[in-house]
């Protein structure tokens, strides 16, 4: 009996000291995954910050060779000088759709019949298209990627026209 | 001797359990740590995608109304309204450079001394301006915030023409 005492006490001594070990760890553990997290969670923060600022910068700065070709154009409106303008404007106008282009920007289309997802209806006219035909447009609509950034905004044929 | 064996088995019984309780514990809010860890990695990975491509919409979207100007001034243009497109072409200048200006970009200074850090000398000239002054803007540079997106290039004094 008191040898069973004793070997059970080693025993059972051995085990706490194991299960302290194991405890002792897994706090440790637990301090450096919620350490880690913690820094992550910062860092994220700072990540978006910048990043929004880094996806402003690129756009920004391919417009500026838009800003600089519109300023020759003014000069050359303030001189007068009708031909360079009319040239300067249509390069203004080039060089800011292949920008918007390039962001993914492209127009709604508006050939057929009306879409309610991407126009939007001013009036509705008689005339010999079908009815729900898109007639006239009085403003372009454009999307960017899925998202309709602005419709387009149309006349509908109400088709009694014909 | 034997009542102290059971006092001390029973202390031993309890501390036992009490670790193995805290143990378990320990390795359940560990689990859980982690498990957030990773869904909050995944859940920023997406929300930086999104956050770039909300960046872009909300500028592309301030440039529509810029676009519309431009297309306005064309017609213009096409239609030799000259007093039309001039009038279209510093409309299109005001938005577009108004835009940009909320996006926090501004021109680079060039009224002083050359800065090495946000101009590029394209050539030295002499000039009654003190040497180093810069004398003529070539071509206009632009910051945003605390970076330069282009620096002004321009003509500095050698001084010797005084």
């Amino acid at each position: 009996m008191p040898e069973e005492v004793e070997n059970t006490e080693v025993e059972e001594a051995g085990e706490l000291e194991t299960l302290q070990r194991e405890r002792d760890e897994l706090v440790d553990t637990l301090q450096r995954v919620q350490a880690d997290f913690e820094n992550y969670r910062k860092r994220a923060a700072r990540d978006q910050q910048s990043l929004v600022a880094r996806a402003h910068e690129g756009l920004v700065k391919e417009l500026l060779p838009v800003l600089d070709d519109l300023e020759r154009a003014l000069e050359a409106a303030e001189a007068h000088e009708e031909a360079k303008l009319e040239e300067g404007v249509a390069l203004v106008a080039r060089s800011l759709a292949d920008t918007l282009r390039k962001e993914g920007l492209e127009e709604v289309a508006t050939d057929g019949r009306f879409d309610p997802h991407v126009h939007e209806a001013l009036l509705s006219q008689p005339s010999e298209a079908d009815e729900g035909t898109v007639i006239e447009v009085i403003q372009k609509g454009y999307r960017l990627g899925d998202r309709v950034l602005r419709p387009a905004r149309v006349v509908v044929s109400s088709g009694d026209g014909g």
